[in-house]
């Protein structure tokens, strides 16, 4: 048997999340159907992150065992024949036996994206978060600056049926771009997340920028550890998993990136 | 009564077109739907261009009649929120009585865009059409020139139930273009269009460039005047009506804007 990671790529429009459902379509359960008739094998895909329904991926990592005769680097080509468009492999590459996406994972990058103004692009709604009006983006960036580092985030996320051996999780960076008129990102690089946590954050920064919140406020969410005392959950469809890392080298090169930015 | 003119975009994956069934979901019985519910009369939409199931808009043009008191510029942001996301009214304006989108429009733009590689983007999949392998793009624009001018297109358009009066259109501007890596776009402005004709003209050129007929053949066909002479018809993914021109200036502008592209 080999191991292989493969690099993934999502639009979760249509689905129920990535995790396994008997009776709902989701990106794991369709991707194990398809690579288990492709492969001739009951093939078990394990994945990094465990996106929520309607949640985006750009580089979602996870892994199989195969006994296939394929070579790694055709698999993409020959699996995304019969994957739905909405699902595509970006890459494969052997690894150890013992190589776990979620386990092995040093960190991961996720953005969250707003769409400004009164008529949004219908090409893009798919994939961002709508909302009215104008934000005080300086008030935003001033209230992100505090939840960089290592804190408890139990304010910014909702209960789980796994409830966490921790609520403490380190952010690398939290940043704010706009990558074109009427777009404002926001970038979140971590070590790991909690439930519906970037979510939680972008809601919560989101308020700071309509001035339905005082930038204080979220510094005071994070020592209180309160739910209540942090903002909505923002919807799924602005977010996207855009990288999982491995090396703490990548990590650190992206983070330099987006600081840069 | 006033009369008003909409610019409409929509993502056309999920439609059966733009032309009302009475048992299909379509754009134009989705915009009468709705405007219907939110003006509270009988609104009837006439469109400029009777796009395809799968066909995208970014700039459809349409009218309707209504006696709302809504104010014209309010509209869209009105009717938006009730509007399904794939489909969003861009702006709204007075016209005058006698106004039809279809017989007053002095031409369209269409853009047909085909994405090339083995591995495609799972963001773009729904506007693109995708290609294996590279194409040549030399001979593909040596065959689109002989487009340009006043034809008969009978070669270059499939059978419909609406018999045209006449197969001869004139084509102001056929050009191709690579707005980033692996992407390739066929820009055709023209006076009108036959059923299906940009389509069959990058299906067409596609073949030109996938080295499966001679450039000189797109020539010969349009002589010929024999659907079998011509290519297949391009799938409708890629395919997107930019803008329909009531102003030769504004479409003068746009062709010369194209040229130097």
């Amino acid at each position: 048997m080999r191991r292989i990671h493969l690099s993934l790529a999502y639009d979760g429009t249509a689905y129920h999340g990535w995790q396994f459902q008997p009776s709902e379509a989701t990106v794991q359960g369709k991707l194990q159907e398809v690579l288990s008739d492709l492969l001739a094998e009951e093939v078990r895909i394990h994945g990094a992150s465990r996106t929520d329904a309607g949640v985006h991926a750009r580089g979602q990592a996870a892994s199989l065992a195969t006994s296939t005769p394929i070579p790694t680097e055709k698999l993409p080509i020959v699996a995304n024949i019969e994957l739905p468009p909405d699902i595509r492999i970006v890459a494969a590459r052997d690894v150890e036996e013992g190589f776990h996406p979620r386990f092995d994972a040093v960190g991961k990058h996720y953005r969250y994206t707003f769409c400004l103004g009164e008529i949004d692009d219908v090409f893009s709604s798919r994939y961002v978060s709508r909302v009215r009006g104008s934000l005080a983006v300086d008030a935003m960036s001033e209230a992100a600056a505090c939840l960089v580092g290592e804190h408890d985030f139990s304010s910014f996320h909702n209960s789980s049926e796994d409830k966490p051996a921790t609520t403490v999780r380190r952010l690398f960076h939290v940043g704010l771009t706009s990558p074109g008129e009427g777009l404002l990102q926001i970038d979140v690089v971590g070590n790991a997340f909690l439930y519906n946590m970037v979510r939680v954050l972008a809601g919560t920064l989101l308020e700071v920028g309509q001035r339905r919140r005082e930038p204080g406020s979220v510094e005071k969410a994070l020592q209180t550890a309160r739910r209540s005392d942090a903002g909505v959950t923002a919807p799924a469809s602005g977010l996207c998993l855009e990288e999982v890392f491995f090396l703490q080298d990548r990590l650190d090169e992206v983070v330099a990136e987006l600081k840069r930015s």
